[in-house]
């Protein structure tokens, strides 16, 4: 058991479901099209995989997913199935343990879909990895925060500021109270505002507040990049005494967030754009646990989840299921990720996120539900902490508005933007 | 022109398409929910993405993805749409690249399909990529080919040898004349059989037959892995007189495989591994040309593109379209990669292949379709080079066939496995 390494399952098949599910576990341990001398039952017995499940959900009538090989059946199983691999052929790494899970299968002409749900991994796998470096207790630390999450935010408009402008729009967030700051995916490096000179002005804006207020808010800045821009922009964050690195976590990889990790001493927060390719189609792809599993091996502190009642496709279902992942401890030392609500949150959601939750170890970002607050910033910003506060003492929402001008006011307007 | 990045798309959309399009445009570039301060002219003329062409294909009854907000509107608009970005928003980076032309998109609730069907990129971008140090024409002056691809193989079972177990198999294909041999992506670092284990046996196997043929057969070993493994197995590889790595490009990541193109005077093999997730929904994802543009500037020598009537569920119009997009110069200096033909490959296929490619700059990999051979590897191998020599030269199979008794062997062997 401690030494296997366990993959679950949707498929969907014109074929039998054994027939397809031992196909996969063929296809991705000692099998091949045709049967070789050199597979001999030694090396069966050492790196085969195996089929340990099968639970037949539904027949439907058509393919999910087209280039199926149906033969003469015109009807399609969909089934959970688990595979299991010796730990030993994988060893303690990320790629070949998606090379292995994740890897030439949703190609299969056997199935008609086939969407990874969950990854169980053996300790000696988990123990060799470092984890978030600060996760869910670190960033409450340095914060400083008892009940309420940690109110973030995004520089506005995505792209196009110059670094003056950053600084400015930074400038203002700060005075209005806000706790952390990012970077936009599309803001990384850009000609016009180059990452190094961004770095500079924001850290000029943060330490003049820092010397009036005595608060620091944390910018993550968008480094993602090549090795050797990442490292230059980590350096310079860390020489400019901030603290925090977005990355772009599909599109620099793994072994690049283990480096970062291990290499700084920053919050390293993953920004998961692009991860609808992974997740828009129902009988293909990868559910967020194993999203979130492994890029919190890798290091990540922090990670995107969406939001209840979010502008893109993704169901509140699905958001908590996320949410609830990251914040599964995960042995040893507990090393959960703390999960980044946003996309069009108010204080509307707050309510339904902590009750649906149980708790408040997330960073609740808001764009328009801060700077679309009539009376400004730090009124958005007082707005969203009373109703994160009422929320954790179970004072109901219109309750904790009755008592709280800014909240008020905040139910008002955003009650109004919903059609 | 020169200085804008476009990407096509096919997208889906219940919304009319000109809004559904602005949406996409708003979402990647100076865009919010709300319509902020910031959001200036001068940073909308610096910064703004727009849509170029919008050209309608359909009109269907069903969402392809779920998740889009329908409205009252019970029917779907099938359209290709061009965005163009200022180069400047990206600079050369491959990771904002995709941030920008494929991040928060396909979660997009405005559309209920969206796939990256291509992508033009201004020559300062291409101009600050290394491209493939070795391509087409390195590949091909390392073995020496003139009118036939060199012919390849795999290393099977995937998964299970030992270092001298794989050793063994290398020195009977290296005596077999194939030309190259590599991992399967499985293979990596298993705990039965270290990466660094195996390369010190597989290079033991190669130089042996070297030192009594004069001739190499190049070696792909698998050194995905964190950045530190990856450095120390391509050291090995050097240092052991090897010249190729192979890489698992999905989960790697262009930034591990971009520092290892400028540290190391090895062939890249790039292995997609994964594609499926990208590919398989048709309107998700993105198209081949997409990904082999991306690869190919992080230097990248090999790419697979499966094979015509190969195992899998693609077609094969979808694979030559691969292939060729490989094979299409990319200035300055050509840089094209060598594509990659694998999957149930044998004789059968050659004549389609070379005459839909016309041409023969590839490698052919087989596995059955060598050690499958009656008469053995020798002769599966000579049976392959016969054919491409026969197709080369415009001899149909059946003509070429009765003049090679390897060749015929292979005919009657592989036409009785196809059902």
């Amino acid at each position: 058991m401690s030494d296997e390494i366990r993959a679950h399952y949707l498929i969907e098949t014109p074929l039998p479901v054994e027939q397809a599910a031992a196909a996969i576990a063929g296809e991705q341990s000692t099998g091949t099209f045709m049967k070789l001398a050199s597979e001999s039952d030694a090396v069966t017995a050492r790196a085969g995989a195996r089929v340990a499940r099968i639970e037949r959900i539904a027949e439907v009538p058509t393919p999910s997913l087209p280039g199926a090989r149906t033969g003469s059946r015109a009807r399609y199983t969909q089934a959970r199935i688990e595979i299991v691999w010796p730990y030993a052929n994988v060893g303690p790494d990320l790629s070949t343990l998606m090379a292995t899970v994740c890897g030439n299968l949703s190609e299969l002409s056997e199935l008609s879909g086939i969407r990874l749900l969950d990854v169980e991994l053996p300790r000696a796998f988990v123990d060799a990895f470092p984890g978030p470096r600060f996760g869910v207790e670190g960033t409450r630390a340095r914060f400083g925060l008892a009940a309420v999450p940690a109110i973030g935010t995004i520089v506005k408009p995505s792209i196009g500021l110059l670094p003056e402008e950053t600084a400015q729009v930074v400038a203002e967030f700060a005075e209005g109270g806000i706790d952390f700051i990012k970077d936009d995916e599309l803001s990384a490096n850009p000609l016009f505002a180059p990452l190094e000179a961004r770095i500079a002005a924001v850290m000029g804006a943060i330490d003049r507040h820092a010397d009036r207020t005595g608060k620091r808010p944390m910018f993550a800045f968008n480094i993602s990049g090549d090795l050797d821009q990442m490292r230059r922009g980590a350096e310079a964050i860390v020489k400019a005494g901030g603290d925090c690195a977005m990355l772009s976590l599909n599109w620099v990889g793994t072994p690049a967030v283990l480096a970062l990790r291990r290499e700084f001493p920053l919050f390293i927060h993953g920004h998961r754009n692009g991860w609808g390719l992974f997740s828009r189609a129902p009988m293909l792809g990868l559910d967020y646990r194993v999203y979130q599993l492994v890029h919190r091996l890798a290091g990540v502190d922090h990670i995107h989840v969406n939001g209840l009642r979010n502008k893109f496709s993704e169901s509140d279902a699905s958001v908590l299921d996320s949410a609830r992942a990251c914040l599964a401890p995960l042995f040893p030392g507990d090393r959960r990720v703390m999960p980044v609500f946003s996309s069009a949150q108010t204080v509307l959601q707050v309510h339904d996120t902590y009750a649906a939750l149980g708790s408040a170890d997330l960073i609740y970002a808001c764009g328009g539900g801060i700077v679309g607050h009539p009376d400004g910033i730090a009124a958005g910003t007082r707005s969203l902490r009373a109703a994160w506060e009422a929320a954790a003492a179970g004072i109901p929402l219109a309750q904790a508005a009755r008592e709280d001008a800014a909240l008020r006011r905040a139910v008002e307007t955003f009650t109004q933007h919903i059609r």
